[in-house]
């Protein structure tokens, strides 16, 4: 499969092409990065890392795409929304990583989504989408009267911000499964005399430090017995590699708009 | 719901009998141990340690079954399948958590389940059946040649066989969500030079130590990832909780054959 | 060694006769209730569940004490020190695990330790405190520019305070590591926008969910590698355990005030 | 401090340009690899990602630790051993790292550690040689009648053999704090039916999987409580920021021979 990596000088561009370079069934079609970048006109593998992959860095988005199978981009809403138009036209797999779309965004998607195969998602890691998946399983088949919910995370101590985005993703999947509303079953710290836990509540907790990428718990506590289920990240390459395992997966769907549920076939 | 216990007086019919005292809507109908116990005539609540429960523990198996509307059992086979049939006659529930059945005794209950509302399980826990269900769903969605399966528990340091019977289950699950042959896939010890682990195979590793109930842990590993699914027993009643809450599911059931998946709505 | 249990009708009374029926070396020589119980003149092992015992539970401390080897005391400020004097006189073991001691007391008790062997501690479970000490040394090795501590604890729903008071011992053992106040080091809760952990710090979080009896975790993280200390309770019985473990250790020292760290060899 | 880095064009040496690039208070003084190597002359910065350094790689030994405060040294047996000799003789520190000495070597290290600050250790981890520590004494303070002690590990599917020489390190640890020789206390692995937990044994289990750096886990489980203590290593760079630390924790010592418990302050 032919593939355009978008914003391939970036950080999470480099990991794709690495990505690319690894996976059986994917090759390196295009690279692009905005224009006046420094990168232009390099090879995007000895820029990733990868070794030499023959593609020079390019700036020519039409070009790119011309001959590819498909687009992969974790990059702006503008551009995300303008790439989506044209894989609609070009019958093209379209992976967006890319976060921050206004509400109104939904109805070009799905305008695109006629014409293109669209993966869309917040987070492209496999393990943390399949988690969330079981997780509101569990929060539905064990209910709020003798099961509680806690959700546990770690970040590395540069992290500035708590509960984690995807520790709120999985709160939001426990609340899903218990259909309740997690902003009034959440209970987001606990300090001196708390009272006892109130019942469908959904607690959070928050470690920091030292350089961890990221770890997610759930647990689900009832009387005399525990479930557990755990994210532990270890690189940030794997949001690259379920953005091209999405890519892969797609190729064999009829247009549409697809989440990582679907690519996991859950 | 008037619940019949059978084997009343030993460890696990005390347990039922105390879990029935304490769960909203289940009440104590009658309670049956062999006819020559030491224990018939007693109080079965006393016995229990869960206060006096007017219920006179008996050896007469039909009179224990007039009015009542469903049966506990975790005996032994025949008498078992006695109590099934009888069941049947009276369209009673009954939850069966015996194990040892041979083959052939599948066909008996089958029969018994046109009249009776039959829920059988080698692990009435409700946390050990449901982590089954997340561990094949997971092991499907991640697949062999992305993620590596193992399989972890631990025990007291009395438990005399290893893997658990627990373990094993959990490794069917995954490989009956990798459509493998649990046996030809299982890989049951490392030691020495091992060579690289082989793709597709389920590993699977034994501590024991202390007073530990019983834990159990499914890791999915892949590359930069890793999905943990653990289940942690504090104490054996767990097994009592998930049979009384199978007979309250049961009450409201057409008669048939039932799982611990099926009361979990899984 | 011959001990005399206090308060031997309550919780942790009926815990400390079942356990000293189960410790080698370790008999019991009287059990004593408060002038008024119903228990008074009952067999202390029957009411513990640990067999007959020949032991009728008293309100005669002095006689209770007589041809004993040491006694076992989770009572009451003002009950504890009056027998310590007692232990004094009679040159006994007094093992005591009452809480809420003012700070006057200490002279009492280092008085009491001329002639009594007292162990005395706020958490009598070995692994706590042998776990504190750990943490000590840990955060003592691993300094503060390089490694983070971070304290989680996990407990039953029914617990109305939080952080436990053995998370904040276990705080309060980092802190004596690292020579800091722990009061200035804490961050007890995160929520919103935090910013980046602050170098030093020792960070507190909370679980509440189920039956959990308790867990702690100390968490030192680095660059590149974590150290996890852990602790978990199955039940309550270790402080019992670990006080019978105590008056045996104390039967063989000089008189004096001992700490649970003594008892451990620390 | 000033260092010389050997093997600089190699994966350990690399990654320790990098460190000492990154740590304060330590500067690369010299680069140098074998004759020959196709490294010789390029920048030891650049080749190791961690910018332009201002130090070719040269493979003129002596005049590379001319000047020097230190040398950093993961390589071979011989060359380690002649190194020691050159730090002798001009009162440098000298960290090894390096594995496979035999036996008779011992002799020459304490002849040498007369001038030279010798650190010299199988694991550089400052996390693992840590745990070491803490599990030696816990495993003393802890006695075999009452806590059985298993050494858990996982690591990633590429591994060739099993228990990892790190889960041995923390058994001999164990076995070191209870006075009992390693290999008569071993129980390598468990499957079918083993009998009862031999009172005193020492446990391993093995997990392998995905790229799991290495992960160990050592716990002592008694009868209701468990400690357990854990390490987990992200990356490979931890034995190269323990060496780093090393060199400068041993440029204050008198000349001697040292292990990383000595820089751990244990």
């Amino acid at each position: 499969m032919k593939l355009v990596v978008l914003g391939a000088a970036g950080r999470m561009g480099r990991t794709l092409v690495k990505v690319i370079a690894e996976t059986e069934g994917a090759a390196l079609h295009a690279a692009v990065e905005r224009e006046g970048s420094l990168a232009l006109g390099q090879d995007a593998g000895l820029l990733a890392g990868a070794g030499h992959a023959g593609v020079a860095i390019t700036h020519d988005l039409e070009a790119a795409m011309a001959g590819a199978d498909g687009v992969v981009d974790f990059t702006a809403p503008a551009l995300s929304l303008a790439v989506a138009r044209m894989a609609a036209e070009r019958g093209l797999v379209h992976v967006i990583g890319t976060t921050g779309f206004a509400p109104q965004d939904d109805a070009a998607f799905a305008q695109a989504a006629e014409g293109a195969r669209i993966v869309k998602s917040g987070n492209m890691s496999l393990g943390v989408n399949l988690l969330a998946v079981l997780v509101e399983q569990a929060a539905r088949a064990l209910g709020p009267d003798a099961f509680d919910v806690e959700v546990l995370e770690m970040h590395h101590r540069h992290k500035v911000d708590a509960p984690s985005g995807t520790a709120l993703l999985l709160g939001q999947a426990a609340a899903a499964g218990r259909g309740v509303d997690l902003a009034a079953a959440s209970v987001r710290v606990r300090d001196g005399h708390t009272g006892a836990r109130q019942a469908g509540s959904i607690g959070f907790a928050t470690l920091r430090g030292g350089s961890v990428v990221g770890e997610h718990e759930v647990i689900l506590a009832g009387e005399g017995e525990r479930i557990e289920l755990s994210h532990r990240a270890e690189d940030r390459s794997i949001f690259a590699r379920g953005a091209v395992k999405a890519a892969l997966w797609a190729k064999g769907c009829a247009p549409g708009l697809y989440s990582m549920r679907d690519v996991l076939g859950l």
